[in-house]
């Protein structure tokens, strides 16, 4: 007998009827004599439907009432799947993040998870109940309601495997794994056996969308064993694990891709050193994530800095920076947007160089122009034009042998 | 500067526009140096939606699973409130029940309210911020998300105005107070500038559908003063207090009638004088209210009982019932649908007799059959055929001469 973490996604409980599905998932787990604990997303769009409520109400609604207010999408669904799961004979009880004992930082709308208090859990899962947690929320200490971001019901599911020492976490989503690319952009993109953890979390970093990076991280500093699966049929899902067995010959595991990445270049910047980590230091003090950063000094004395971040918070970052703009020693602040990144991602680069520069010229003989290039042990960035994004991966997914290693899997 | 509590129903937050015309009448009393407490319900029919989702899964839920699901719907009002106010420039701040302190009976879907822990709302308003906390929810001791029942609302908004001991309790609906009768189906209806605790009690509990019978008897035991309003429009509304000090002199003051009660009769029953006690403390242990009780004894020692009960509970009376017939000593259970209760109501009948005699003639000269009666010091209520019910609404509001006093107000 073991103990597994299920996490379903939106999309998995989208109706009345997805959620009835998605207990059988659980029945099937339990019949073979496992504990199981449950961890859900709000249903399907409604976290969206509530943003634009707010919105309509406000054009930069408070982030503490945004949390007070999208939290409820998932206590929705732990509800209905408590009585899916009872109306099948199956003992179950709801609880919420704070009822869960889920703890977080006091940062609203985009929390990370401090401490999970599993008493109230191990006693029901004790009594034979069938746990179901709400995914993406918490309770910082001051007991107000926060939540982790996006995404982050994939990071409580983790989490609550770690806290529960469970024997594995298996992740529901509306794909049937980890794909060599995204299947619905890139035709021949197929379904990996298994990743590791480090190949697994570029993959996530940059866009994948299948898994939360936090929750990769999560799973790998715990060792936690996680599977993605379909929640729609029953079959074998990608193994995500310390080392990854199989398919260890190819140098690029992946190909991943995101639109709406924004270039923004502050220009006219005093010379000064410390500036430049000034300006890093303020962004991240009010939670903004800045990915790729380029910096270019002329001999002119006129330095300047590039950086990319998301759509989402383009808003915060111009603010921020205008308000600190005397801090901060720039002139002027300037953004692109329209762009995209394109990424390759496999643990066997470290060992084979000249696989960036094998990159760059398969994009630039098909004239693509890369803006910004971001690269680390397992992985090589580009920002390109996002017009040129989905040519772009498929380009890279022939260029570094991905396609037609098995006949290609078509998702949902 | 005074401290006032405002109840602002579904329909009048049913939209984001709604929010923030109830959010003008908050400004209104800010304006006037006044601190508020603001209690909200589900935004319209969000409840009603809740509810179906629900019984798509599940015929009959688990009660404390949809306390979970139902508190849901003011968790998102209470946060949009806020932000309405924010953009407004007014400070405020959303608490769901177990925030803001309420703690309730461990009795899900039907909890009552034992007691609320003002400490963290005190903090606030001395901060000059708006709290909003979310009506008909609360906490257990077992910290069980419990909800009060429909209408629970109106009970949140009164018990919170005794905990805060505030001047003033104004219930904002979608009506412009307190009429003499249903203005929707009685032409002649019209506002009651104000009534006594116990008038609208009897008027409440006999589904004027107003204003929660619960919240009444709260706002009495605790004095606190309450103003039935309009949340569309910036009227006088009615004013219930100890002593109502107008329109004295009419007997009547009001006529209330309720669709869909149901005759339950139960023959055969030894005449044991136990039994009798024992039928209606088993339905009451399972919080099944009853109303009308009659007891009918004939020469053969067949004795029967009859009681009247709503139609939502039928289906749990009948179970109850039957599960405990040997207990209960009776030989069938039959009942009855289609009725409706209609019932008069005022202070001034306790010195003038002859209320109820005047009412049954007035019933019978127009050919409707009484089927149950039950009267109190300042009501009298029957159980008709539901056919005749609008008819008997407005025989006895010309009876009692509560038309054309002032000219008649057109509700919404």
């Amino acid at each position: 007998m073991g103990l597994i973490v299920q996490k379903f996604g939106g999309t998995s409980v989208g109706s009345a009827e997805r959620i009835q599905n998605a207990a059988k998932r659980v029945a099937d787990e339990i019949e073979k004599g496992n504990q199981v604990a449950v961890v859900v997303s709000a249903m399907g769009k409604s976290t969206d439907a509530l943003v634009s409520l707010a919105q309509s109400i406000s054009s930069m609604p408070n982030k503490r009432e945004m949390d007070m207010l999208l939290a409820t999408g998932e206590q929705v669904t732990i509800s209905l799947m408590a009585m899916a799961l009872q109306e099948m004979g199956i003992k179950a009880v709801s609880l919420t993040g704070w009822q869960a004992g889920i703890r977080t930082e006091a940062v609203p709308g985009n929390a990370r998870i401090t401490n999970i208090q599993n008493e109230k859990m191990m006693n029901y899962l004790d009594e034979d109940k069938v746990v179901i947690v709400a995914g993406f929320q918490g309770l910082d200490e001051h007991d107000e309601i926060t939540t982790l971001g996006r995404g982050g019901s994939d990071t409580t599911a983790v989490a609550l495997a770690a806290a529960l020492k469970a024997d594995r976490c298996d992740i529901y989503t509306d794909v049937p794994g980890v794909f060599t690319s995204d299947p619905r952009y890139v035709n021949d993109a197929r379904k990996l056996h298994s990743i590791s953890y480090d190949e697994m979390l570029e993959l996530a970093n940059l866009g994948a969308g299948v898994l939360h990076p936090r929750a990769v991280e999560f799973a790998k500093n715990y060792g936690v064993p996680l599977e993605v699966r379909s929640s729609m049929e029953n079959i074998e899902g990608t193994i995500i694990e310390e080392e990854a067995s199989m398919e260890q010959n190819l140098i690029v595991r992946g190909v991943a891709f995101e639109e709406d990445i924004i270039r923004v270049t502050l220009t006219g910047l005093s010379n000064e050193l410390h500036h430049l980590s000034q300006i890093f230091m303020t962004l991240a003090a009010e939670h903004v994530n800045v990915d790729i950063i380029i910096q270019s000094r002329t001999e002119s004395q006129q330095a300047s800095v590039s950086f990319s971040i998301k759509k989402d918070v383009l808003q915060d970052t111009i603010r921020i920076l205008e308000e600190n703009r005397v801090l901060l020693g720039f002139e002027d602040v300037e953004y692109e947007t329209g762009l995209a990144k394109v990424s390759i991602v496999g643990s066997g680069m470290v060992s084979n160089p000249g696989v960036a520069a094998r990159m760059f010229k398969a994009l630039a003989d098909n004239e693509i122009q890369i803006k910004m290039v971001s690269t680390s042990e397992i992985k090589v960035s580009t920002v390109i034009s996002q017009e040129r994004m989905i040519d772009a991966a498929n380009i890279l997914h022939n260029e570094f042998g991905l396609s037609g290693i098995e006949a290609p899997v078509e998702a949902k």
